[in-house]
């Protein structure tokens, strides 16, 4: 990956490390830790912690309700933060599932919502520090209600539809504290992707 | 923390989880991971794996150049990612240090300009579901040029002036790869904090 990425950018290849090995060193059913082995653009060698774990989709569907265009959110605990959060939907992959039908199924899944039209958004590293993994942001629209949610036996999920500019004034905030979610709403706003509906 | 924020909001607490006991089962220099013992709103009993880790600071420095308002960031190798990543500066928080001394810091450290003003922009958690950390961002501006960077022996930190537009327009593809990046222009749209500075 490191000679891909240096034949992208040739004149960026005094920043590039190579990867020489890399140990399992702890597994969890949601993620594993690895320590890489890396040679510096010096050649020194150096030891990283990465956390590797099946990528994730994160879909923002928008719902046009009597008051206009609006965001259909969820209301779950986290367990890492210890704390309600709400946040688009979204959720790992399953095995041999793309993107997009992970994030369709997890907007039927979580919000009891059927999307007409699925768009990407982009693709990024939740933390390319520490994480191997990606993150694939979409745009659900043209929604269909189904009959109710489909969650798993220890998940407890409300659905909550909010007004766009609730979430984008109230981000970094609670219930506004998901980080990934200010993410979704810069690759929306990019492309004026709200406004091309 | 279950109790407070039950309290905070009396509406949401058949989705409140109760923590009853943590283990840490790995340890890095970075980071270290603990299993939670906790109880669901319907008394049923679970484990979650949750890493832990430093608060980190993000700031996004603004410089005026004579072509207007633009992004001084920092092209590095990302270990996680595998892939060199066009960033804001930022870091973990020192040992008794807060989130804008933090934040200070790491600009001065990685692109070697002292702010004469930085104001919050939010705080979110990285990713609620596994990481029990927090991220700070912050804005920066009234920007000094130093003599030099001050990075560690096995930093490779290029520094870059990018026009605004350029970031807000490339998020999600690389070299702009980190969703946190695109949390900080989601909190930096949020105010029109660019156009009051």
């Amino acid at each position: 990956m490191d000679t891909k990425q240096a034949a992208q950018e040739p004149g960026n290849t005094h920043l590039v490390w190579r990867e020489e090995a890399r140990r399992e060193v702890f597994t969890s059913p949601i993620f594993s830790i690895q320590e890489r082995t890396c040679r510096s653009p010096d050649n020194e060698p150096r030891i990283f912690t990465v956390l590797d774990a099946p990528d994730w989709a994160i879909v923002v569907p928008v719902l046009t309700t009597p008051r206009g265009k609006e965001f259909v959110m969820v209301r779950q605990w986290r367990h890492g933060a210890q704390e309600l959060s709400l946040e688009f939907p979204g959720g790992v992959f399953e095995k041999g599932e793309d993107a997009r039908a992970a994030a369709a199924r997890e907007l039927r899944e979580e919000t009891a919502y059927e999307a007409g039209t699925i768009r990407s958004l982009g693709v990024c590293s939740p933390n390319p520090a520490i994480m191997a993994n990606r993150v694939h942001f979409f745009l659900a629209f043209d929604l269909k209600p189904l009959e109710a949610q489909a969650l798993d036996e220890d998940e407890y999920v409300e659905v909550e539809v909010v007004p766009i500019q609730a979430v984008f004034q109230g981000m970094g905030r609670p219930p506004y504290i998901h980080a990934l979610m200010g993410s979704a709403l810069a690759l929306l706003g990019k492309g004026d992707s709200l406004f091309h509906l």
